[in-house]
């Protein structure tokens, strides 16, 4: 089961006020991303605790009471798993996961945890209220790199007719050994570890009801497709 | 709660082979739509009992053994409700369903209860194996049109973010009272009666983890707005 608040589609439609606790959040998985109110940076949940990294490069512990305009979390289950044994580029070690997967027509949890030669990384910058699309925030979004990382990617695939409440393809976020860095993911190198992955049976999409703004904004989807992929 | 087994989009792609009992889907929810095996007929799912129109004009109860990759239902429960006192026909009549409604931005379901001047409805005609798409055999779909005949309406509007998924706007399936006659609704008038509402919070998307086609095809969902608007 992976369990999603909000969509995608509102985010970048900049409805961007945060209607569900981190909280309420954990209580539907242990695994997932995210993001904050204003479309805030970058929530990294795994092993049941959630962090966060700010545009500043900023890394925290988040205590749970924070809201979030747009999370997904899975309780997860490991179906699948294989060994990195020599340096890949994320490229191909997303190609094995699909091809591993049970099918390119489910959603797919990823959990890669090791050792990565480079770790690029963006976050998204806070916007203040009145809040705009998503672009203009994704348009002056920082981006870090470090090499010779350990850490964890976690994340999910979504299939293309889902494009528009999630990112259609690959969407993960990264958090450091330490504890001290992450990001969502734009690339990586990676030296070697392991791969797990979760099949999913149903998507549980769960819309933000008490949020006036929410419910009354005559939203237009009309550009999603081309700001989710100058965003992303 | 909505509970939806399958999706508009891999349907509209050809994929036609039952995936769930109607007994599976039953367990759901007591009001809904859907299609047999084939994309056979129309499925309508009010009291929680099953009943299905098929392209001859024939009309039966279902047993609950019979396979659908195709089915949104419901556990009903009215939110807002209003009558109809004089005629209107159903663009006036879904345009206040949206307006009661809590938004435009969630799904809601409809049931719609009285006596009608006019119920034009059609029946989508059962492909045999190989399948192709549905497009194929929606051209060939007859139609029906009842005067004065009583009976329920039962349904969903889905937000449009989620077209493909299921039909954006209104997707509606008629019952008489009598339950000898029903289908896909095209377009009516009413003359009485009530509406009920329900505002749904969350959409449980269930997808066909044990049909083999589904997991392999490399489904093409290019051409399913056009597809959609012309099915429909
Ligand atoms: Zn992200
Ligand atoms: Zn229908």
């Amino acid at each position: 089961m992976l369990y999603q608040h909000g969509t995608l589609g509102t985010l970048m439609a900049g409805l961007l006020e945060g209607t569900a606790t981190i909280d309420e959040i954990l209580e539907h998985g242990d695994l997932g991303i995210g993001t904050l109110t204003g479309s805030d940076g970058e929530v990294i949940i795994l092993d049941g605790k959630a962090y966060h990294a700010n545009e500043h490069g900023e890394f925290k512990v988040l205590s749970g009471k924070e809201y979030t305009p747009f999370a997904t979390v899975t309780p997860f289950q490991v179906d699948t798993h294989f060994d990195v044994r020599n340096i890949t580029d994320d490229e191909a070690l997303l190609d094995k996961i699909q091809h591993d997967a049970l099918s390119n027509n489910i959603f797919i949890a990823v959990k890669i945890t090791g050792k990565f030669e480079t770790m690029h990384v963006r976050m998204m910058p806070k916007q203040e209220k009145p809040y705009t699309k998503l672009i203009e925030s994704a348009k002056r979004q920082p981006e870090y790199v470090r090499e010779q990382v350990h850490g964890t990617v976690v994340g999910f695939y979504s299939p293309q007719l889902f494009h528009g409440i999630a990112a259609g393809g690959f969407h993960l976020h990264f958090v450091d050994e330490d504890r001290t860095f992450g990001g969502h993911v734009l690339d990586f190198e990676m030296n070697s570890g392991s791969v797990e992955l979760s099949n999913i049976e149903t998507l549980e999409q769960h819309f933000p009801v008490n949020n006036q703004a929410f419910l009354d904004t005559d939203i237009d989807y009309s550009t999603i497709d081309e700001d989710i992929k100058e965003a992303e």
